[in-house]
This record gives structure tokens, C-alpha cells and sequence, in this order.
């Protein structure tokens, strides 16, 4: 049941442009979400200690929480959560099928890596919208101090093996350029979410100077991911 | 690091056998979560759609809380968590792996009437503890009202399929077995356990006929959660 908009909604909603997009990005994310859970699932029934194990299904457990606040907020704005999500099941699916982990360690560079990547994606995105849905947005995105477990394990683990840095970092660049494919994908497809980035009449948007300088935030950001985890960018 | 005995631990605790039975136990349901999570988060990647993913999701998620509180008691005692743990590895991987669901439904089914099981035999047993001990078996045993999902979806498909309740009570039929074909075997391997449960100098314990009396009560309550799902006992 969709709550009354002039309760919960700032003006921004009146736009049904504006709503499209918020939509969309919701969905985008809880999807993400839900990927996110299963893939780190299955990273969890990898782990080669019961601890390790506890450590991801914690990660895991906590996209879950955030998916269920993302699934009421599309509910309040009176949009089936569900259906919002499918829209971004195939190009989220396929990158997961493209750079599916074939261990232990490509499945934790993955989880910090990719899931970092998608993050400041969402928070740059997030800039240009209303206050309560950038908050909903940023909370979404807290790693609620996983990471550091990601990072500790590969770091010991390469200061043992130091082969398997060299196999890391050119994993990390192909996790960057499939997710770079499947970005653009999402943005030829979905026009409220291209329209938001462009900006509205009242809003303001990127120009194609702003565009750049967002991807090299992106990607610098990237690098000192990866060279936090020990690894060439 | 172990918490001082004397403020964290009821007299009880002062008995070296009675601190290793809790361990014991804390352990065994502990190893049960684990695998409990492994196992929705299996059941949440066969799921039809993208709400009943989320509500498995969110059963898995729920045993990863339980699983933390467990963990933290454990190293309080003294214990090393995942070595308790450890020590349940086997019966409970080879219980899942001789009840294996070969279909969303019978993955459904074994939630609730393997989880039921389990947390039945738990509550007995806990009855035999100090309060504190007592009180965190019972709060990691809480469903969180998830169970209503697994319910509502498996009487709504048996209205629709009548053959599938004939399938599943034999199902329902082989989780028992195998539960009790495993819990023997927990009770032949660990002596602590055991002699928790025939009692000590100050403890009251169970003769034949009080376990004779559990294994009734533990039975009937199968029963009731087969009918509530629709299905012969």
C-alpha cells in the first residue's frame, strides 16, 4: 500500500521521473543485495576454518538486513520491491557468471573488491538525491567492518605465497572491467536512471566533464583497494 | 581469554564435568547453525522467486545472530569456540548429508521439522542447566517467526497438488529416523553430554522412564508440526 506522499515523500517525488529512478537505484542495489548474499554464501561453504566460515556467513547475514530496509522503502513508495529488483537480475547475474571466483581467494577478492566498486558507484549516485534516500542508500552500503577481515586473510596469505599476489592483481582488473561492462549495460537500458545522472529542470545533473572526473574518483578509489589488499592495481 | 569463574559463572560451573557437558552442548548447537545456515542459504538459491529467496535468506541470517552469541559464550567459558564446534562436524554434516532435499519443498519441510526437531531435544536438555546457560539455548532456538512462512507455502502447495503431502510426510518420516540415528551416536561419543543428562551428586538426572518420558514429548511435538504442515506423521 503506498503511503501518502506528501507525509513521507519530499518534493522530489512529485517528479514521477525522479520516483522512476529512486526505484531503480533501490532496486538495483537490493538485487545487487541478494547476489551479494548468495555469492558470499557460497564463499562461507568454501572457508577453509569454521572461523572463516563464521566470518562470511556474517557477511552474508548482513546483506540481508539491509535488503529488508531497501524492500520496505520500495514498498513505501509504493512499488513492488520485487519486480524493482528483477529488473537488474540478468546484467548483476551475468557478472557474477563472468567472474565467478574459482577459489577461496578470488571469492575474498571478489566480496571487497567488487563489493567496494558497486559502493562508490551507489554513493556517487546518491549524491544527487533527497536526503532520506541517500541516508537509506549509505546505510545499505556499510561493510559493518568486514572488510578487514578480507584484507587480513589476503595479506597473510600473499606474505606466504607471494605467486598468488601476481594472480590476485590481474583477477582485480578483470573484476573492474567486467563491472565497468555491465555499468554501461544498466545505463543504455534503464532511462530514469540515465536521466537522474543527467539532471532535471530543477536539478541539477552531470555534464560529461563530471561524468569523467566521477569514473576517476571510481577508479582511484579501486586502486587503493586493491593496494590496501597488498595487490597491483 | 577465560572470564573469572567466579563472577561470570553460577557454582555449577565449578564442576569440571558440568562446564564440559555446556560446552559440549553450546558446541552442538553451535555446529548446528552453521550447517543450518549453509543449508537455507542452499534452499534460498532453489527458491522460485525473489521474495521466498529473501525469506530464506533471512532464516539463514537469523542463525548467523544465534551463532555469534553462542560464540561469545563459548570463549567465556574458557573454550575454544570452533574446536567445540568442531567436535559435531560429523554427525550433523553426515545427518545433512543423508537427508539431502532433492526439491524446494522437501528443503522447506526439513527447516521445519529438522529445525524443530533439534530444538526440541536442545529445550529438554536445557532444562537441566543454570538459568544463564539455560536462557541462551533458548533465545538461539527462537525461529523468529519464520517458521509461518514455511507453513503457509507448503499448505498452499500441497491445496494445489494433493500427491505432493504424501511425498513429503514420508519425507518428514525419513528426518525423524535419521535424527534419532544421529542423536544415538552424539549420546555414545560424548560422555559429558551423557552424564548431564543421567544427573551427577547434586544434580538431578533422567532414570529410563523420565527419558522414555522425553522421547514422548519430543515425538508428539513432531507429530503437531507435520499436521500444521499438512502431513501424516
Amino acid at each position: 500500500m503506498p503511503a501518502s506522499p506528501a507525509e513521507e515523500h519530499p518534493v522530489a517525488f512529485d517528479d514521477p521521473h525522479y520516483r522512476a529512478a529512486v526505484v531503480d537505484l533501490l532496486g538495483a542495489i537490493g538485487y545487487g543485495e541478494v547476489s551479494a548474499f548468495e555469492r558470499l554464501a557460497e564463499d562461507a561453504a568454501l572457508a577453509p576454518t569454521l572461523e572463516d566460515k563464521l566470518a562470511l556467513a556474517a557477511m552474508a547475514a548482513a546483506q540481508v538486513g539491509h535488503l529488508v530496509r531497501l524492500r520496505d522503502r520500495l514498498t513505501e513508495l509504493g512499488a513492488d520491491p520485487f519486480e524493482a529488483m528483477e529488473s537488474f537480475r540478468v546484467p548483476i547475474d551475468d557478472f557474477h557468471r563472468h567472474t565467478a571466483p574459482s577459489d577461496w581467494h578470488e571469492g575474498l577478492v571478489k566480496a571487497y573488491v567488487g563489493d567496494g566498486l558497486a559502493a562508490d558507484f551507489y554513493r556517487e549516485v546518491a549524491a544527487f538525491l533527497d536526503a532520506g534516500t541517500r541516508e537509506l542508500i549509505v546505510e545499505s552500503l556499510e561493510d559493518a567492518g568486514h572488510s578487514a577481515f578480507v584484507v587480513d586473510r589476503v595479506r597473510a596469505d600473499i606474505a606466504r605465497d607471494p605467486r598468488l599476489g601476481g594472480r590476485l592483481a590481474l583477477w582485480g582488473r578483470r573484476l573492474m572491467g567486467e563491472a565497468l561492462t555491465q555499468a554501461q549495460r544498466v545505463a543504455a537500458e534503464r532511462d530514469a536512471l540515465s536521466a537522474l545522472l543527467a539532471g532535471g529542470v530543477d536539478r541539477p545533473g552531470l555534464d560529461l566533464a563530471a561524468l569523467g572526473r566521477m569514473f576517476t574518483r571510481i577508479t582511484e578509489r579501486h586502486a587503493a583497494r586493491m593496494q590496501e589488499l597488498g595487490l597491483d592495481s
